[in-house]
């Protein structure tokens, strides 16, 4: 891996190669002015390369003067190899000199390829499946029915016993025969428990189109991934808000809707319109036949599960908390309004309990923790924080309500971690200048979750906010603070930057809804650790999945204390291993199985009748808790700051 | 049984008690005039009772003198014990003697209990049936979600193992619970092979409500009985033609109208509304909610399956004769357009052959065929003739087009065996005058197949029928034979005692059509005994199976030449077996598991390519058969008649 070597202040950084040389700057910590989002337009990040080679793009902002001297704009250069990069004093946004570190990792989602290594090979065939086969032809000698010759030559060649036959696909039968002279291809489904079942029969050789669709239902956002079941990869995937946010934000307002036969009828056509706009999207970029899709493999919380299915949740709200199921049954694309062939399944994730759902099933799965012999901790991140504390014996979680701020709902410029979402802020402590870095380096047009969780850490590591996520008295004097119609709030981008063309601001309502999320969770995790007696710093590894963008800034989310201080190198950033979890259960039978034994082995913890959950989270609407000698690197982190009263 | 003996010709036969007084004449072959059916209108089967009690409606036909004397009408009289009854001279239509026998069988329909009796007794459980379970409150140590609930109480209270839910079934649950405070029903789908399926749940306690159609789904007439499983009988039973016979009459028509999808879909609409009428008359007829029917158990030959389930029948009409399928998939009645509640199930016989179907599977289950330890020959007489050898180590079958001529379909004046239909005959073969009697007793409408077969072989018994099964030469004299649109024609009723007003007469043609339908049957038994190599006389019993009236004269139907000539004991006449087997496969688990071993053991000989049938059927084209060798019987009554020219 290249490294970057920052000067006069000597901190390097390791990335990989082709990695933007702002984000390195930033991940460096050295400071730097960027306010376009990342796009050039702005000219503001310039550094001078000192040593070795980068590719830059030729920027307009530059003199010719400039480029001989070796300047080039951050955001538009790539790091090809090790190089020495000088920040000019014209490029600092204030006087704070960097912070005491020499280097730095933020953690980067996984690639694709070491998503796929945390669950071991498997050479299991996807539960539906096209099999092709040559049927001898018939004679009087041998003249069962079409149905049994099918059946046999399935079993013969491709060991698909017993066999049963939906109506749909018997009706198919005589005009394929006819027409492919008895070469046909069978879709077969072959789901956990029961036998295969063949419900499509087409004339020929079919079997080069093999696509599915992962699903990953959630309160706030859907996501889904078209599945290419031959070559084994996503080739297109894409994630919109759930249109069920317009009847309410989080999952308990959704449930009460849901009660009523219209609100559920309502909500099922919602989350079916989501994701019919989001398949046909990905079909059409892929150009793949939508009524030839084999299957939805949907992953969801438990309450959005039974919304997809249009089963009532409401007796989910009231204790004992009962879902109507935690295994649904097989049925069509069709019979849900998704879209596909009549033949299209749909097959969920199991849900264990009424508040720890098919997501979380997916993601223990994805997250690889049935082969993984360590304590391990998993912590997925989104409207509903659900927590799993595990090793292979056993797996103990639970879910506490973290409201939608960390998919970007409910904050005032908040965004789903799509193009243009600011997911990376630097903040400058004597000026409170920030830097930002968008997905896509495009123009800013609002905040995900990771930009939410930088952008408050770095408000608290300045100075800017005082211990209960206020913003402090002596930020008033920043012209990047202001009062607006919300109380105050802190101006990330001016209106001139903005690719909205309005200014982009974190208002102290946003700040509070972070913090109620954080505190949520990090109680959590708390009260999963005493049930099991442990202490957490015996955890091994943390696996940090949701739909934030590329990176996380994991020393920021402990220094916030949402989790526990420990380690950097035991944290992973898996993403979105929901989607992940589905994707394998669509490409893998044996997946699919297992997802079903981890649902059985879970032991669920019902928070809100935990004694100790309302201590632990009453403890934790701090910055980063009441308890400083949990979070001594924050504490180390708030002992270094310059702040602006001190600088100016 | 009471005996009533006839003099002066001193013959008598035993008859059960309630039994018509006319109809026991009938048996006894003693002449008696009677030509409006049973009814008490025509007054003319006057007799006199001289020793012994009946019970005889008073009729305004007889003086007060002739009341006084013992006269009765013989139609609107009942046996209740022993009598001795005088025929007097003005009720003989000629001058024929009875005939030199001193005692008559004719084979009567089994009663219930004797179709009950012929399948052993058996505990299983329908194989759709409500189950009703009081289930456990959760709470927050027991808090499963409610189809686990239900799973575990169905498998602890009734050994259902296993269950799955259907969606709608899942659905149904929230509002059920709800309503019904954890105390409910579960329709429990118990089919062949598979798990379990709860396809409905219903508040309360259902169970008082079990009821399933069982439906024959014949070429030419289809058969609905409405079975209540609680109390394992059936509570109504109606019958009409198939509304398919529109498009043809033969099974061949329908297989050729049914190769184009506008074809298919018109005659799966006509065979499904046919059924619709049917099941909401018996429906209606025993106040039974239709909606809560729990199912529908099919038999019915392959095309007909087919055609009922929308699957091409096409590649049938073509060597080799390959059905789509020989088992059917679990449906519902919804989807088949059917009616019934949205669980109600469709479950179909098993056809295993293109022309042995899932009828004859029924048959041969009704018929007790797989417990019987005997050599049976089964036939069912319908528009096809499929005829089963069978012992309890092998099923041989075969299976001839008859033709609608049994079930009064395309005979100048047939009708179906409902009520008006002309089921027995008797011809004085002086005169040619008949006495006749319907179904019901009421003015005759038409004939149906028993009396179709009554009046050609008494015909023929009368010589007014040459052995090619033309009219002879010298009924030209009689007033009861004439010219018609059609050729000759025998006018069995005239239009003043007929209940259409018009005159009902057999013509050549309808002749000729039961002179091939029996060839075909005769020929059918004739190949299969060489098949197994047995002479048919060791045959043990034959099931004479097929919907026609109350009585078969079998005596009548060997002197035809369609069944071999046996000592008479050896026949059983079980009436319409394969609506009885599927009532059995809705009462009972095991039954419809014996009908697919039935249909896993049986060995179809195809005739079409059998070198020895068009022989045996040329041969058989003749009353009764080229060898009279064969029918020693048939040629003892031809000797003793007494006909026309001989009298006059």
């Amino acid at each position: 891996m290249p490294r970057v070597t920052f000067i006069p202040e000597d901190v390097f950084v390791d990335v990989q190669t082709g990695e933007n040389l702002l984000r390195t700057a930033m991940m460096a910590d050295v400071g730097v002015t960027a306010t376009c989002g990342g796009d050039g337009t702005c000219g503001k990040c310039r550094m001078i390369v000192e040593q070795g080679d980068v590719e830059a793009i030729p920027s307009s902002r530059l003199t010719d003067d400039q480029v001989a001297a070796g300047y080039v704009l951050g955001c538009t250069t790539q790091v090809v190899g090790d190089i020495v990069v000088r920040i000019p004093a014209e490029s600092r946004p204030g006087a704070a000199p960097a912070r005491a570190h020499s280097q730095r990792t933020l953690a980067p989602l996984l690639t694709i390829e070491e998503q796929a290594a945390r669950v071991p090979l498997d050479k299991s065939i996807p539960p539906v499946l096209r099999r092709y086969v040559e049927l001898p032809r018939p004679d009087l000698c041998d003249n069962a029915d079409s149905v049994s010759r099918l059946r046999q030559a399935l079993r013969r060649e491709h060991r698909v016993r017993d066999a049963t036959f939906t109506l749909e696909a018997m009706r198919e039968i005589p005009g394929v025969v006819a027409e492919a002279e008895w070469n046909v291809t069978a879709l077969v489904v072959d789901p956990i428990g029961g036998a295969p079942a063949i419900t499509r029969v087409e004339p020929g050789d079919t079997t080069d189109q093999q696509y599915a669709i992962a699903v990953d239902v959630g309160t706030t956002s859907v996501e889904v991934a078209l599945v290419d079941l031959n070559e084994n990869v996503i080739v297109a995937q894409c994630s919109e808000y759930n249109r069920q946010v317009k009847l309410g934000s989080d999952v308990i307002t959704r449930v009460i809707a849901g009660s009523t036969l219209a609100g559920l009828v309502e909500l099922q056509h919602l989350v079916a319109d989501t994701i019919t706009d989001l398949v046909l999207q990905v079909c059409a970029e892929a150009d793949v036949s939508v009524p030839d899709l084999n299957a939805y493999f949907v992953a969801g919380n438990t309450v959005m599960t039974h919304l997809l299915y249009g089963i009532s949740p409401a007796s989910i709200r009231f204790e004992p908390y009962v879902p109507v199921a935690s295994e649904f049954p097989l049925t069509t694309a069709r019979k849900l309004g998704l879209p596909g062939g009549p033949a299209t399944q749909v097959i969920s994730m199991p849900c264990p309990a009424s508040w720890l759902g098919g997501d979380i099933v997916a993601g223990v799965l994805a997250a690889g923790i049935p082969w993984a012999d360590r304590l391990t901790l998993f912590v997925d991140i989104g409207t509903n924080g659900e927590i799993v504390l595990a090793n292979t014996d056993w797996l103990i979680a639970c879910s506490c309500s973290a409201g939608p701020a960390f998919e970007g709902a409910g904050i005032q410029h908040g965004m789903r971690a799509a193009e243009g979402a600011i997911e990376q802020v630097r903040i400058e402590s004597t000026t409170l200048e920030p830097a930002i870095l968008t997905i896509g380096n495009v123009k800013p047009l609002g905040i995900c979750g990771s930009g939410l969780i930088d952008c408050v850490a770095e408000l608290f590591l300045a100075g800017a906010l005082e211990r209960n996520g206020h913003l402090a008295p002596h930020t008033a004097s920043s012209e990047r603070v202001r009062s607006g119609e919300r109380g105050m709030e802190y101006v990330l981008v001016h209106a001139e930057d903005s690719g909205t063309g309005s200014d982009i601001v974190l208002t102290e309502t946003d700040i509070e809804s972070l913090m109620r999320a954080k505190a949520a969770i990090h109680a959590g995790i708390s009260v999963l650790a005493e049930c099991v007696d442990i202490d957490i710093t015996q955890v091994e590894e943390v696996i940090v999945a949701g739909g934030f963008g590329h990176y996380l800034d994991l020393e920021r989310v402990m220094a916030l204390g949402m989790l526990p201080e420990l380690p950097l190198d035991r944290f992973t950033f898996i993403g979105n291993s929901s989607l992940l979890g589905a994707t394998h259960a669509a490409k893998s039978s044996e997946m699919l199985k297992t997802a079903h034994k981890i649902a059985e082995m879970m032991t669920y913890v019902e928070l809100s009748v935990s004694a100790g959950f309302m201590d632990h989270y009453m403890s934790s609407l701090f910055l980063p808790h009441t308890d400083l000698a949990r979070f001594p690197r924050a504490q180390q982190l708030i002992d270094q700051r310059v702040v602006i009263e001190e600088a100016s």
